[in-house]
């Protein structure tokens, strides 16, 4: 599991930063790739990335201001080309209007896609997804329009079956295995009483990932980001400048740090950086929010953030 | 005046090639720049150009393909935020469709613009624009959704009055010099009658550039780029894929030089490059064309090419 950070500008692409797109790359998990945000030229990003279109499953968006949505068109029309496997559905999660702009879009321009759209607009904060492997959670923020926030969560996994120890033992593979790796008590055939629970590997717990919209500093974005392994928070603005964040709806960084510390979040990744904070200055941003808590990082465009289990 | 070539791939932005849109520059004749298409991430390649978007008075979109429009958005939304004169209005034409794409953009994203936008949604053929310096007319083309060609036509302008030839004869300049320049017969204080006729040098011929959409080979593109001095016309494939063209709505390479050759155009500028024709390849187009029509160039991404007078 990892981020890749395919835009990390605010408001306007600059030389250095394009516009917000972040990859959830979930390849090892399920072979799959979700987006959050997809700003105009993330299709241009992704060329220059190894991410394959085909590949993205998911797409998520946290609000429909123009450098978070204006490249999803161009997205989805280009990734009907790409691939082999070219009718693997894409769900498209955000704010109520997104269907409208993409099928708008879709429409005007005689785009017909070789595979299908299932849209889920979110009204209610809440589990916006579940299946076996995660679940996603939403929650409003607080950015003048209708921001989210998600929490994404990985399930436990189930403890391996330690197949190292059952052949040091001597207990031939077969559908033997099957029912240890259940917890299941069985006799073998030459006698001997084995309890799977003895052969089970340690729980492996889930991982959990936060990764918020635009906002300013809400009590929301600390429940989100509860004990998360990284929080992605936008830091529009710098330390002392908090008037102005409050005034454009943004956040400093340092008010990034107060919602991390409070969340418990071990991991703090700072994005959605002004043009106006170049080179060295990203740097500074780094550094006033390092005073205050240790793991933080503000990331760059094609910057990729592993995301290791406990 | 000169073309600054954007984009100039087809369908998909490339490594090499963004999307189509091409600039015409129009800074000496009146102070600004005209968009002929404005393909995803437009907005990014005029930040690596010399283009102020507020000089940007016109956009014209030749048909609604996305790869012709999807960098609309973004780049109308960002201009808000650029120059100082921030009110600058500007004026869009383009096929029926191109009013709706924007606006629910707009109004989806809540983007609120500093400058008006007209729209020009053309409906009949004939001339779209006109003032004292330049006429700009459309015809429809042939390429399955509705897609025009632009013919930019320069007035003439009037021949200059010699004004070193005036000094010469020690006619002091004043009030005089505007009754000379009107062409008016003047008798100087000095009891000398000049013509003004005498002393204006030749009128300059205007200039006329052809700009083609999407399309197949068809007679409306050798009306438009009739004696233009420049044609600019796609070339989305190459020597001997004539069905394949027909059948995507294309042309090659070939039958963009005998549109040329038919029209009289003085120069032809090969662009829609499919992505297929990389480096060598794209030399190979231009060669292939070159046997047939010597003025011909394959252009790329962020080429300025001059018009000059004749
Ligand atoms: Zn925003
Ligand atoms: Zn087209």
């Amino acid at each position: 599991m990892q981020l890749e950070f395919l835009g990390t500008g605010a408001g306007q692409p600059a030389k250095s930063r394009n516009v917000t797109a972040i990859a959830l790359r979930l390849l090892d998990e399920r072979n799959a790739v979700w987006l959050f945000d997809v700003g105009e030229g993330t299709q241009h990003q992704i060329l220059r990335s190894n991410i394959r279109p085909r590949k993205v499953e998911k797409i998520f968006i946290t609000h429909l201001h123009g450098d978070h949505i204006f490249g999803l068109p161009g997205f989805l029309s280009s990734r009907s080309f790409q691939g082999s496997d070219e009718h693997e559905p894409i769900t498209i999660y955000g704010p109520k209007g997104i269907k409208r702009f993409i099928e708008t879009s879709l429409s005007v321009s005689e785009s017909h896609l070789t595979y299908p759209i299932e849209y889920v607009e979110l009204t209610n904060e809440g589990t916006v997804f579940e299946d076996k492997t995660f679940a996603v959670e939403a929650m409003k923020l607080d950015h003048g329009i209708t921001s989210y926030g998600y929490r994404i969560v990985e399930k436990d996994h189930a403890g391996e079956l330690q197949v190292d120890k059952l052949k040091t033992m001597q207990i031939p593979s077969g559908p033997v295995y099957g029912k240890l790796k259940r917890g299941e008590t069985v006799t073998l055939p030459d006698g001997r009483v084995v309890n799977g629970a003895d052969f089970i590997g340690q729980p492996q717990k889930g991982r959990i990932v936060t990764i918020l919209g635009d906002t300013r500093k809400t009590q929301n974005s600390v429940i989100l980001g509860k004990n998360a392994d990284v929080l992605v928070h936008e830091s529009t603005y710098g330390k002392g400048e908090g008037k102005l964040a409050r005034s454009h709806h943004h956040s400093t960084n340092l008010q990034a740090v107060e919602v991390a510390k409070q969340a418990g979040a071990k991991k703090l990744l700072l994005t959605h950086i002004s043009a106006r904070y170049v080179g060295k200055l990203a740097m500074e941003l780094e550094k006033q929010a390092r005073e205050e808590f240790e793991n933080v990082h503000v990331v760059h465009d094609f910057e990729v953030i592993e995301i290791p289990f406990e």
